[in-house]
């Protein structure tokens, strides 16, 4: 992308036409008071169920990591120049061959028909409007072959190695089959996490919504199981829920093309460390060798900027796009994109960065 | 213990009908909405007698060591590793010649009866069926003879050295030969501390409740004295109450089998550090000539999983027990002690950990 | 100015008579309750309309840095000595050549006739009255010609350079020509930030009231247009909202007269850090080579004085300014800087500080 | 003083007759509720007019040093050693030849008659029960002479240097004659601070109530006044309001006896750092010169055990003299320091500490 800011910046993109559409159930829903992505977790507040709700907000036990992620971002202060020419923005960047207007994709997230009746199929075509990449999970309400019919854009998929390993096999092929362009093998949920406050509003999936693709538990895969897909897989496999250096280090020397590291959005271990804070030290173990992507308390456009100066390729955001989604549908998945390319593009121009490739550590203050 | 997790992780333990129990005055307790420990303190408000909860919940003066306690716990954070083969836990240790299922003791804490009519009887069974070691206070409210019998595991007896040496000695004999395996003698007592919650409910024992070997404070005791009483036990002596090195190389000098780091969960004296922060310098310095027990905060598996990184061999728990006694006799002890070992389970297999072997300091985050 | 206070102290200042004035539509104000500068923002935020306090008191995204500019000058503790003879203050600092009676000047502002009917004439008058310089903003409410019938003390221009360079030129010449005495040219703003409040009250400027020297923003704004300005401005120009070492240097190297730390209130860039963190960084590479003004945050005489002991050459207020005039007209301006000034002067003898030569990094306790 | 715990341990103290005394005006109060030193802030808030109350618990501006005196004793951790005899305690200090049986003082405070009908005739009977030393403020509302009439413990005085020395003279040579012991000079007020909140309840003396010793403010005292002071003086004369090491040195050189740490309590300048944070740079560089004092924020025994770790050979304490007199007159005063004196007993007994030479820096946690 090149040429000035892509898209309306925030509290300057609503026009009431633009911002109204129309439910399947048909009524219409208003986004026009819609500035930040908090203001999505609040209008889905209102929208949703609440144990749907509660299954989207939560983290592990007393949610430490939840804030952390949070805090961590904020805390970290920038170091702005002044007066480069940014009057030519270009966010571009490159993962695995592919070019991407902006360095955002959608996380992962799963059961998007307890938030939406469109389910996934509007997180697909909210996302391609967007020009954004859709990482479908492996507990996607939703055929992958119906989600393909619908997304402009690519899609990866994420998917856990069960015991299974032919139904794993097959499910990796069906997705491949499909155009699905990268694989992330979430390894950081041998077992669930204390998740209180699902268990607190005893979650489960409502009656008529089925997760096709999701399969019981298991505690025994390690590298050897990585090892195993990643000798089929065609498309590249990014490991999903490294934290450690010497874990990173393993998963280049298995042949991993990509790391995203992650801490379930503090959904499995609490007291882990910010994602932003684990950050570094991974992205100096890599040293360049794989790109690296970082979920976790992504928020604001200055999140994404801070991520990338200290060495992300790109970032992904599950939670944000979760409240647009039960908000909005589609739409509520494109502004919630929208919004955070625009506060991107503006962090940016005010610190004086015109590419992605200008963004590094010297724009982090110490 | 070996072979998975043994306990219903917590959030997926609740069948009806295993949490509903007969008291002895034929009402019914539904524990079924206890998801941590944290809901047994506030059930146990609501249930017990404002003096009773005031003692059990309060520390001393503003009560900063309390809090410390829990912040100090809660601000650890862990550096996980995935794709470790963690499909058959090993949470055994041993201690003092005796094989433990999980490193989770009771902590010695006084007048069980005040928390619930069957007192420490309870608390031996309720402690027996979740094969923990009791640590039964010197100021039980029943007799050892009465605990004996109920208790299927076996029991320590905790004691104050007083001025009447006879009575002292007596005491412990009685225990030795009821067949208490070890004693924790409190040291951190010559006085009692700034308890101001208590003086302000004029705490004092009920009519009918008594404790048979409580005898008043004594300020003359010394090292002198404990060497004493190590000179005629004939079971292992921990000494409980140590937060300074040179008192843990004098304990180990006079013949201490054991210390435990406590400060008393911040009852005696306000403003010490939290034990999880004192506990590295003594670890240090003890160097694995005996064994170190820790108490003082812990609500969650994490916390366990962090002291036994820090370098503790086990970890007692004493208000989340008289809690749990409060709001559900010995289902609710037993419940306490099987959601902490559940989470403690989760918190292994979530870092990759298999063993308590292999919990060492590179599971901290620095 | 020598000779002990000038102003009366803040709470021994209010004499009826002299707080009290006639507002253009014939109400009486009454200022004696004012004690502090934060009393004027809430007396403000009574009397503006909501749009217009919105506008005022917001800042970009969380106001993180909003918050910061506060937090972090109230976080610098000050390390005073007595017995110091301070019977005779001398306040006074030199700018470019003109004595000021003391080291604060108005900060720009914007849009003034929203706050008070009078606009930036009030504004005008009030500082006069004070002896304070008054930087008047290019998005006055009031042209140049009529702020100068009425100022009485010398005023400063502030701009920002924009594409219409003939536009940009006739300005500069204009504000020289009626007497202005610096110019002060905004440089962190080559885009609007995420103004999340204003967008949420739909900022926008009300009928009747224009801004007749605002135009359009530009994206294409560099060191070479500033270069351009310098080299036909006949008075000093001073860079308005540089925060990096190497900004200055540039700033210096271009022709510069002095620099001013601002990070725009945390209006444009959240979470940029406070400016007097950043400021000692500045000072350093400027090595008093040019003045260094800063603003942000300042409410206290003691954040006065902290500036200045960390290297500032003066500081401008633009916020309390706003909020003085929204609640009292040319009054509460005057009175806003007489109180600042009159706790700078307070803070100067309880720290033994005689004049602003003696106020240097000796009094930061470290 | 030896032999164990001279005062009742607080919350264990109260019997309803010895907390029950005849207030002038025949009314009753009840002390019986009072648990520690807070609770007379609460009970006195309750009880004075707001004027008063205002005048007492206020601090300067936005009373950061206030808090900041509280924060930082409370921060401090102990590292209590256990098993030590103290039996017998012995918490006497010896002062410019004097022994005090416990390291309190009672600090100089203004205007007791706003506090309690009896004013400073109660602080000194009160006082005198606990056998503290009460320094008399030469703000009081009483004579010396009739204070003089009631103590039956030793009293010093504090007072200002003014401009006119004849009265300064003759002020301590009616103190000396009166059987005063020491001087202390008040030397960090050469002008009042931003009184905010006194500002706002417009403060002055009701009328009916005279302060016979307090004349007006005075700018130009410096260190030759204090050395004239000296020169003259038959009793040690301590300065009071010490903050820089500097300072410490030169009222050395001057011939002072004694210092005192102090900010004033929050009261002048705020944002001068918490005393306990100041006291080691200057115990430092006195070096055991003289003898230094310290005030600020002292309301548990742990405050007083920590000072004196930290190097204070004695503390003072006023707003809870305030507090303690307005809530119950001598009694309140007296109870107030009984308190403190068995909280501060406990915490040596509680950390291993029999003797005040005892109690040195290896106590505080670092």
């Amino acid at each position: 992308m090149t040429g000035g800011l892509m898209v309306p910046l925030s509290g300057q993109s609503q026009s009431a036409g633009q911002d109204q559409f129309q439910l399947i159930n048909g009524n219409t829903v208003d986004l026009s008071e819609i500035i930040n992505l908090f203001d999505f977790e609040k209008m889905a507040e209102g929208k949703m169920p609440k144990m749907a709700f509660e299954y989207v907000a939560s983290g592990a036990a007393d949610e430490f990591t939840v804030r952390w992620n949070r805090q961590a971002l904020d805390a970290i202060k920038l170091n702005p120049n002044v007066l480069n020419d940014v009057s030519k923005l270009d966010t571009s960047v490159t993962l695995f061959g592919h070019k991407l207007p902006y360095p955002i994709l959608v996380a992962p997230t799963a059961f998007h028909k307890i938030m939406h009746p469109e389910g996934e199929l509007a997180t697909a075509r909210g996302a391609s409007k967007a020009e954004a990449i859709y990482v479908v999970s492996s507990f996607t309400t939703t055929p992958l072959e119906e989600i393909k019919k619908v997304a402009t854009e690519p899609f990866w998929f994420q998917l856990y190695v069960r015991d299974d390993k032919e139904f794993t096999k097959n499910l990796v092929q069906k997705a491949e089959e499909l155009g699905c362009r990268a694989l992330c093998i979430t390894v950081d949920t041998p077992v669930g996490g204390a998740r209180d406050r699902q268990a607190r509003v005893n979650f489960k999936l409502p009656d008529g919504i089925n997760a096709p693709y999701r399969i019981g538990e298991s505690l025994s895969i390690t590298w050897k199981e990585m090892e195993w897909l990643i000798s089929f897989a065609k498309v590249p496999v990014l490991l999903k829920g490294i934290l450690h250096p010497d874990d990173a280090d393993k998963a280049i020397e298995i042949g991993a093309s990509g790391i995203i590291v992650s801490n379930h959005s503090g959904r499995n271990l609490d007291t882990v460390p910010a994602t932003i804070e684990v950050l570094p030290r991974i992205v100096e173990r890599v040293n360049k060798r794989i790109p690296i992507l970082m979920d976790g308390g992504i928020r604001r456009g200055t999140d994404v900027l801070k991520a990338i100066a200290l060495g992300a390729n790109a970032v992904l955001v599950g939670k944000p796009i979760c409240f647009g989604l039960a908000s909005g549908g589609a739409e509520g998945v494109t502004k919630t994109l929208e919004i955070l390319r625009a506060e991107f593009e503006m962090a940016m121009a005010l610190t004086g960065r015109a590419t992605i490739a200008s963004i590094d550590q010297s724009l982090i203050w110490k």
